[in-house]
């Protein structure tokens, strides 16, 4: 299926629709254009900024009559090039940004309902506001936006306890390819009426239709917070220790983060003002993250009896626990600065994969054989969600490497390590998506009869073929 | 679209499928046949017992040759008669019932993987001998089994803490409508590759393919467990005690349950074994379930602070805490036996119904009062989820009523709940579904745009129109 190339004269129709708020041509900023890795650029006739939903709506519709495609665009974040237009197409991007308002703060019902164009830090920043907690976390959270949160099911570093995006989001509302609004916007836990329309939409990555708002769960902020850093010989203790954390702590168990040597290493070495907090070396560190709803105390005794355990086993082989707010808030700022802080070493190769969480150990054993059997003295970073089986395998390149020779071996390395990912029965995408990095081979790592499902899905909702085309699926003919 | 009424000699096609393990014709019994509440009786022209996905896919491959419709069938305990054939119809009844085979349990990773027939109190005793938890508990635990369960996106009791079956579930295998079957058994907790297939077989009863077996999740077993009663005046009351008990425990909130005075009576009245808990009698009751992973002390102290803070404000007016696993199992017994105690007490009409949890009281007012008026000595036991916002909303006949004459106001009743709570932006069927019983109302309470939808996906799924046809949706022409 082709999308037609609007003509200047059907781009000015666009450009009106939204009260002329939008980019045209050569105009058109590359904050729209590049994604943050400068591994896609795209390229678009017009960035559309609508100002409410039914400006999207007129958009879809004059899309849907007239063939021309659209990709819908929140704070530009993703990592898989979802966002950003085909390289020689002319897909009309469509912006989110204006759309930033908190429709509303229920703290009696604990939910918020905002448009998608909000950024998660403000959100954050409102249901702390009536003392509630918003749980989803996230390196980018200043500037990622809540409609690509939603549209890629974000996960991030809270999602042992509270779930990812399909777990903290009770209501949407859609505009669908056909420019029609479904509103879908209910504020209810329980509610069995039919197919799971919510669950679709989310993390769609755009191609069923366009997020425009969304009723997202709130939670009674936890009283207690207690985070402790463990040095580890092995991944193997860290998995033990996961174990005996998890049975321990239960649904207090906010966050478990594995985080190897070299990722501390890099993170001293390149990120202004992060110091080792420890003063012995170890192969391995946990971060563990405990919230009580009950007491500060009973955090604290939590975290004493799991750590105080772990050390006499000789499970752990060093411990520090944070003792303020801003102690706290450097252990994690030290974890969400891993992948900022890999930059300057050079090239990384980066893989966001799933395991079952019991097969990570042999999951990380076999992936560094063979990547430094493929690319001896290369520096695997491998680090994340522990607790969710959630790895984020990146390898920096060799120490006086030729950069543009190693990102050659982009495809190269993502065969050995998605092979073995898949052999564990894991995911190539956790909490990415698919967006254009990974959609050829989300065609050959999923049996045909799921991509054959997705694709009568697609056919069904956008018949045209204008929404975010060639993204998670190629379109067919 | 009409389905094909099967020859004997093509009947006799289907049972030599599954190697004679059938009932035919005058042979089938009617616990295959009619529904709990004994509102639908179906008829059929054979009921098929296979033994393994194998079978179920050769059913349905020659089911969608031959445009035979196939009505799956779990435990038949569901509320909206989503698992009856269709009355007058030839649809042949597939029973799950042969395939209850736990196929693994693994306490490292936390997961059960089962056949679609086991029975849920067998999969809780598997959790159970490895010391791990299923958390989904209901009154028909003993007889239901998961792949109904699964169909239906079941709720039950402890949604508060541990999220319906969708949050339950890691992994589905599924037989489509034209015998093709998906392997989606994976152990991930986070994978995000495309569209979310597991979700839509979720809670679609069995419309859009059937469901052979699932990877549930387990957790650790809570170390301590407190259940208490509390005496209230008001529903206000009730759900201003909801919020203190949320904010003081977080997820250790396991259970809150309401329950009227009526409920009580009844269950004492008619329940062998039932007592009434306290001394006094109050107009409402909340049972209050707290679970503590940390210790049983920990589950104490909060009960104790929730409880000594709520009657100090005279939030609560009386309480009792159960003192052994034997009183508390007599607490959430009374709470359970609720259905079957209206029983005796003559027609009872139904609601599961959902509304925003700070909605509760008005809706409970606006009911009550709208219901009385059109049947002045209606017995009101409204009861249910709280936490969730979900409530059991049924009317039992005033004393000495014809059973009959008070039967037939079943849609007089549902269109005047129905009414309230869908100007509260509440749901219909907050967890038993849509199957038979709703299906006419579905699409009136649902905006044209959803129910197109939801068409869209059927026909997508299903083009033949064989798979469980007219229970959801009805079959588009």
């Amino acid at each position: 299926m082709t999308n037609t190339v609007p003509s200047p004269a059907l781009v000015q129709r666009f450009v009106d629709l939204v009260g002329g708020h939008a980019e045209v041509g050569a105009e058109v900023e590359d904050r729209y254009l590049v994604e943050t890795r400068g591994l896609y650029r795209g390229t678009t006739p017009a960035v559309l900024k609508p100002a409410d939903v039914a400006e999207v709506a007129a958009i879809l519709t004059l899309a849907s009559e007239t063939g021309v495609a659209i990709v819908p665009q929140a704070g530009n974040t993703g990592h898989v090039a979802g966002q950003i237009p085909r390289t020689g197409a002319a897909d009309i991007l469509l912006s989110l940004e204006r759309m930033n308002r908190i429709r509303d703060v229920d703290p009696v019902g604990n939910v918020i309902v905002a448009d998608a164009g909000c950024i998660l830090a403000d959100i954050q920043s409102a249901a702390d506001r009536v003392d509630r907690l918003f749980p989803l976390s996230l390196g980018s959270e200043g500037s990622c936006r809540i409609g690509g949160n939603l549209s890629t099911n974000a996960g991030g570093t809270a999602v042992l306890a509270y779930g990812n995006m399909r777990q903290l989001c009770l209501g949407l509302e859609v505009v669908l390819p056909t420019g029609e609004i479904w509103d879908g916007l209910r504020r209810l836990k329980k509610d069995n009426t039919g197919y799971d329309l919510r669950d679709l939409f989310i993390g769609a990555e755009g191609t069923l239709g366009v997020i425009t708002g969304a009723v997202l769960r709130l939670f009674p902020k936890p009283l207690g917070h207690e985070v402790a850093l463990a040095g580890l010989r092995t991944v193997e203790n860290a998995l033990a220790l996961f174990e005996r954390a998890s049975t321990l702590c239960g649904q207090t168990l906010t966050g478990f983060e594995l985080m190897p040597r070299i990722g501390i290493d890099f993170s001293v070495r390149n990120i202004p003002g992060v110091t080792d907090p420890m003063t012995t070396v170890h192969p391995w560190y946990a971060l563990i993250d405990i919230s009580s709803a009950d007491s500060a105390e009973s955090a604290g005794r939590t975290m004493e009896a799991l750590l105080s355990g772990a050390i006499e086993n000789r499970l752990v082989d060093d411990a520090i626990v944070a003792s303020s707010e801003a102690q706290r808030k450097a252990l994690w700022h030290m974890r969400e600065s891993l992948s900022l802080a890999q930059r300057p070493e050079g090239g990384s190769i980066k893989h966001d994969v799933s395991v079952p969480i019991a097969s990570i150990p042999a999951f990380m054993a076999q992936a560094d054989a063979a990547v430094m059997a493929a690319i001896p003295g290369a520096r695997i970073c491998a680090f994340g969600h522990m607790g969710d089986g959630n790895i984020h395998y990146n390898i920096s390149q060799p120490v006086g490497a030729d950069r543009r020779a190693f990102l050659e071996r982009w495809r190269e390395m993502n065969a050995i390590v998605h092979g073995i990912v898949l052999a564990h029965g894991g995911s190539i995408s956790a909490e990415h998506g698919i967006g254009q990095l990974k959609r050829d081979e989300l065609a050959e790592v999923r049996h045909g009869i799921e991509i054959d499902l997705m694709q009568r899905i697609k056919h069904a909702f956008d018949p045209a073929g204008i929404m975010n085309p060639d993204k998670v699926l190629q379109i067919r003919p």
